[in-house]
């Protein structure tokens, strides 16, 4: 069974996500925001309720609040409700783990109370912000890291899994400092260098924009991100981020001298073109690391894919199939080619239902492609 | 009319791919690689056929070569087709025209051949390579740029044109130096920060690659690329490229000091904040001027987006109805949220259909929603 109440504490689109998750998981939510316009939109648009006097004590406390505050509203927490598991969600985890480490030294924590605190960080986010934004589903087949700490009480692990299987997410348990540095590659990293990218384009000419491409699209749609949020953010993991942005500063740096040499000589010393070698093929060999399918949001799903003739109709009809397999489709996409005759529908179905779908459509006559 | 016979010197992805679309579009297309091998196959393909002693002389000839060896082919086959024009499609234009230049200086080249060139950059382009991924359709809605320069002979940039439009791509008419310095900005820098960020996962524990999410899937999807042409590409644009790179070192470096004050002082003076917030704030201002929508594949394309109630057969409903208004689906993305009651089908039509079907759908009792 899961924690209820669960009171939100910072109802903004993390928060407000999971308030209306838990409430959709049969929870009683409770909120509250440090602004009472946004608590009132909260409550409006469903997330939960404000708590009353004879409100059962909450089971668990959600801390959704940027990585600068989230230290002092745990803290808070943990003293007005003693019983309590409380999380934080913030997407830096060493800082908060210090400070209230640093407040039980100082006499304002207790052991106890400390080993109720447990760090997390469900990985989702949009650039948009704001509870306005708030989705049930946006924690779906994401990551959602968990991170104990030495005095962490026993089960607490087990119960954050339970609430972030429960959200659709993929716990991932692993220490606070490992998190940072995680974090500082596969996120902070590249929100630093979009937006270094996208401020680049502030001096281009007019017509130099003209000639952006999905390449520049993609390497720089976080640069639209928050930038009040981002501040907090990096600043709050400098000590994880520096040494990779350190070595980033070292390999461009590189590469810019090889450009100088190339600039000035033709047919340069063959270590110029090694240098600029090299950065394409590691980069080849890291991208590959990334697990999943690139450029899939639908990585919890299972996808069919299915050549699809060009003539009216045939893709109503393989819809129809599909629902009279009894396969809901989660979402679908339509490749297709100018002067193709065919085309492929790409299927998102839940894993389980993959093979159901593959074996009755073949049955029925289409060509499934192999995965 | 196109010009006819086109002799395709390079049967790559963009060689053959124009010569797919040429060949589609009514004219004879001629093909010749260096690698026998790889012409054979491009026959095969249907890119175009060799050339035979009786044929006609080629109206045109493109060069779909790399940067570094485009020139060279560019001017025997000046020499070699008198009456032809001649254009190369290398992704930088400055190193080939002044590389031409020199020829005509030396008296390799005469004014009425170096008359007869245009440099063109068709902005099209896949991670894979060869002539196996050619696509008919590869430059639809893509920037077509024509680089004249002072000596191009009339006419010749309205016969760009001409082809460009018919390829359903959009001629850009620019200076080499200025394509280049372009280039630098919306293509070059974001294969060569994407690359860098993509080594950094080389490092990374497998735990942390866990943690990857769909920005660092968009930021580094272009380090897929081949090194063998993009050393080619940032070699031979290295004088654009210098100075867009070392704004964003020193950018880079400014970020990097604004960390190091952050991580010794948790309350720092505001000049760091003001740093990190500005880089933020100016990449949001940069993206913004992006011109298209946010990683949209299909701007070729007006879209429909209907509201689908989530109940079987009616997705397929509302196709087997568009085919019934006439009206032919180019793309289909349906967006699905769990927990929602509808989802919205985003129908991608060509642009003088989007009226029509807008219109009978709302007739026929679906909720189309405002663009």
């Amino acid at each position: 069974m899961l924690p209820s109440p669960v009171l939100v504490i910072g109802t903004g689109l993390i928060g407000g996500s999971l308030g209306l998750a838990l409430g959709g998981a049969g929870v009683e939510v409770h909120v509250q925001d440090v602004s009472p316009g946004t608590t009132s939109l909260a409550v409006e648009l469903g997330v939960g309720r404000v708590r009353r006097a004879d409100d059962a004590d909450p089971a668990l406390v959600v801390v959704a609040a940027p990585p600068d505050v989230a230290a002092a509203l745990v803290a808070q927490a943990l003293e007005a409700h003693p019983e309590a598991l409380v999380v934080d969600v913030a997407s830096v985890k060493r800082v908060v783990l210090e400070d209230l480490r640093a407040r039980a030294a100082a006499g304002e924590l207790t052991a106890d109370d400390l080993s109720r605190y447990l760090g997390t960080h469900p990985m989702a986010g949009r650039e948009v912000s704001g509870v306005i934004a708030a989705r049930a589903d946006l924690f779906l087949g994401r990551p959602f890291v968990i991170c104990p700490h030495e005095g962490t009480r026993r089960g607490a692990v087990a119960r954050l899994r339970q609430i972030a299987t429960e959200l659709g997410s993929l716990p991932v348990v692993m220490e606070a400092a490992r998190h940072d540095e995680a974090v500082a590659r596969v996120s902070h990293a590249p929100q630093v260098l979009a937006s270094l990218l996208a401020t680049g384009l502030l001096e281009a000419e007019e017509q130099a924009l003209e000639l952006s491409g999905q390449g520049l699209r993609d390497t720089t749609r976080i640069a639209a991100s928050d930038p009040r949020l981002w501040v907090e953010i990096l600043g709050a993991n400098a000590r994880a981020l520096l040494p990779v942005l350190g070595d980033m500063q070292e390999r461009l740096a590189g590469v810019a001298d090889a450009l100088s040499t190339m600039q000035g000589d033709p047919d340069p010393a063959v270590g110029s073109r090694r240098e600029l070698a090299r950065l394409i093929a590691d980069g080849n060999r890291g991208v590959a690391r990334i697990p999943g399918k690139h450029g899939s949001g639908t990585d919890a799903f299972a996808t069919v894919s299915v050549m699809v003739p060009d003539s009216p109709g045939e893709l109503a009809r393989l819809l129809t199939e599909t629902g009279q397999i009894g396969v809901n489709l989660e979402d679908l996409h339509l490749e297709h080619s100018l002067g193709q005759r065919v085309g492929v529908a790409h299927i998102a179905v839940i894993p389980s239902h993959e093979d159901l779908l593959t074996r009755e459509l073949a049955r029925r006559g289409w060509s499934v492609l192999e995965g």
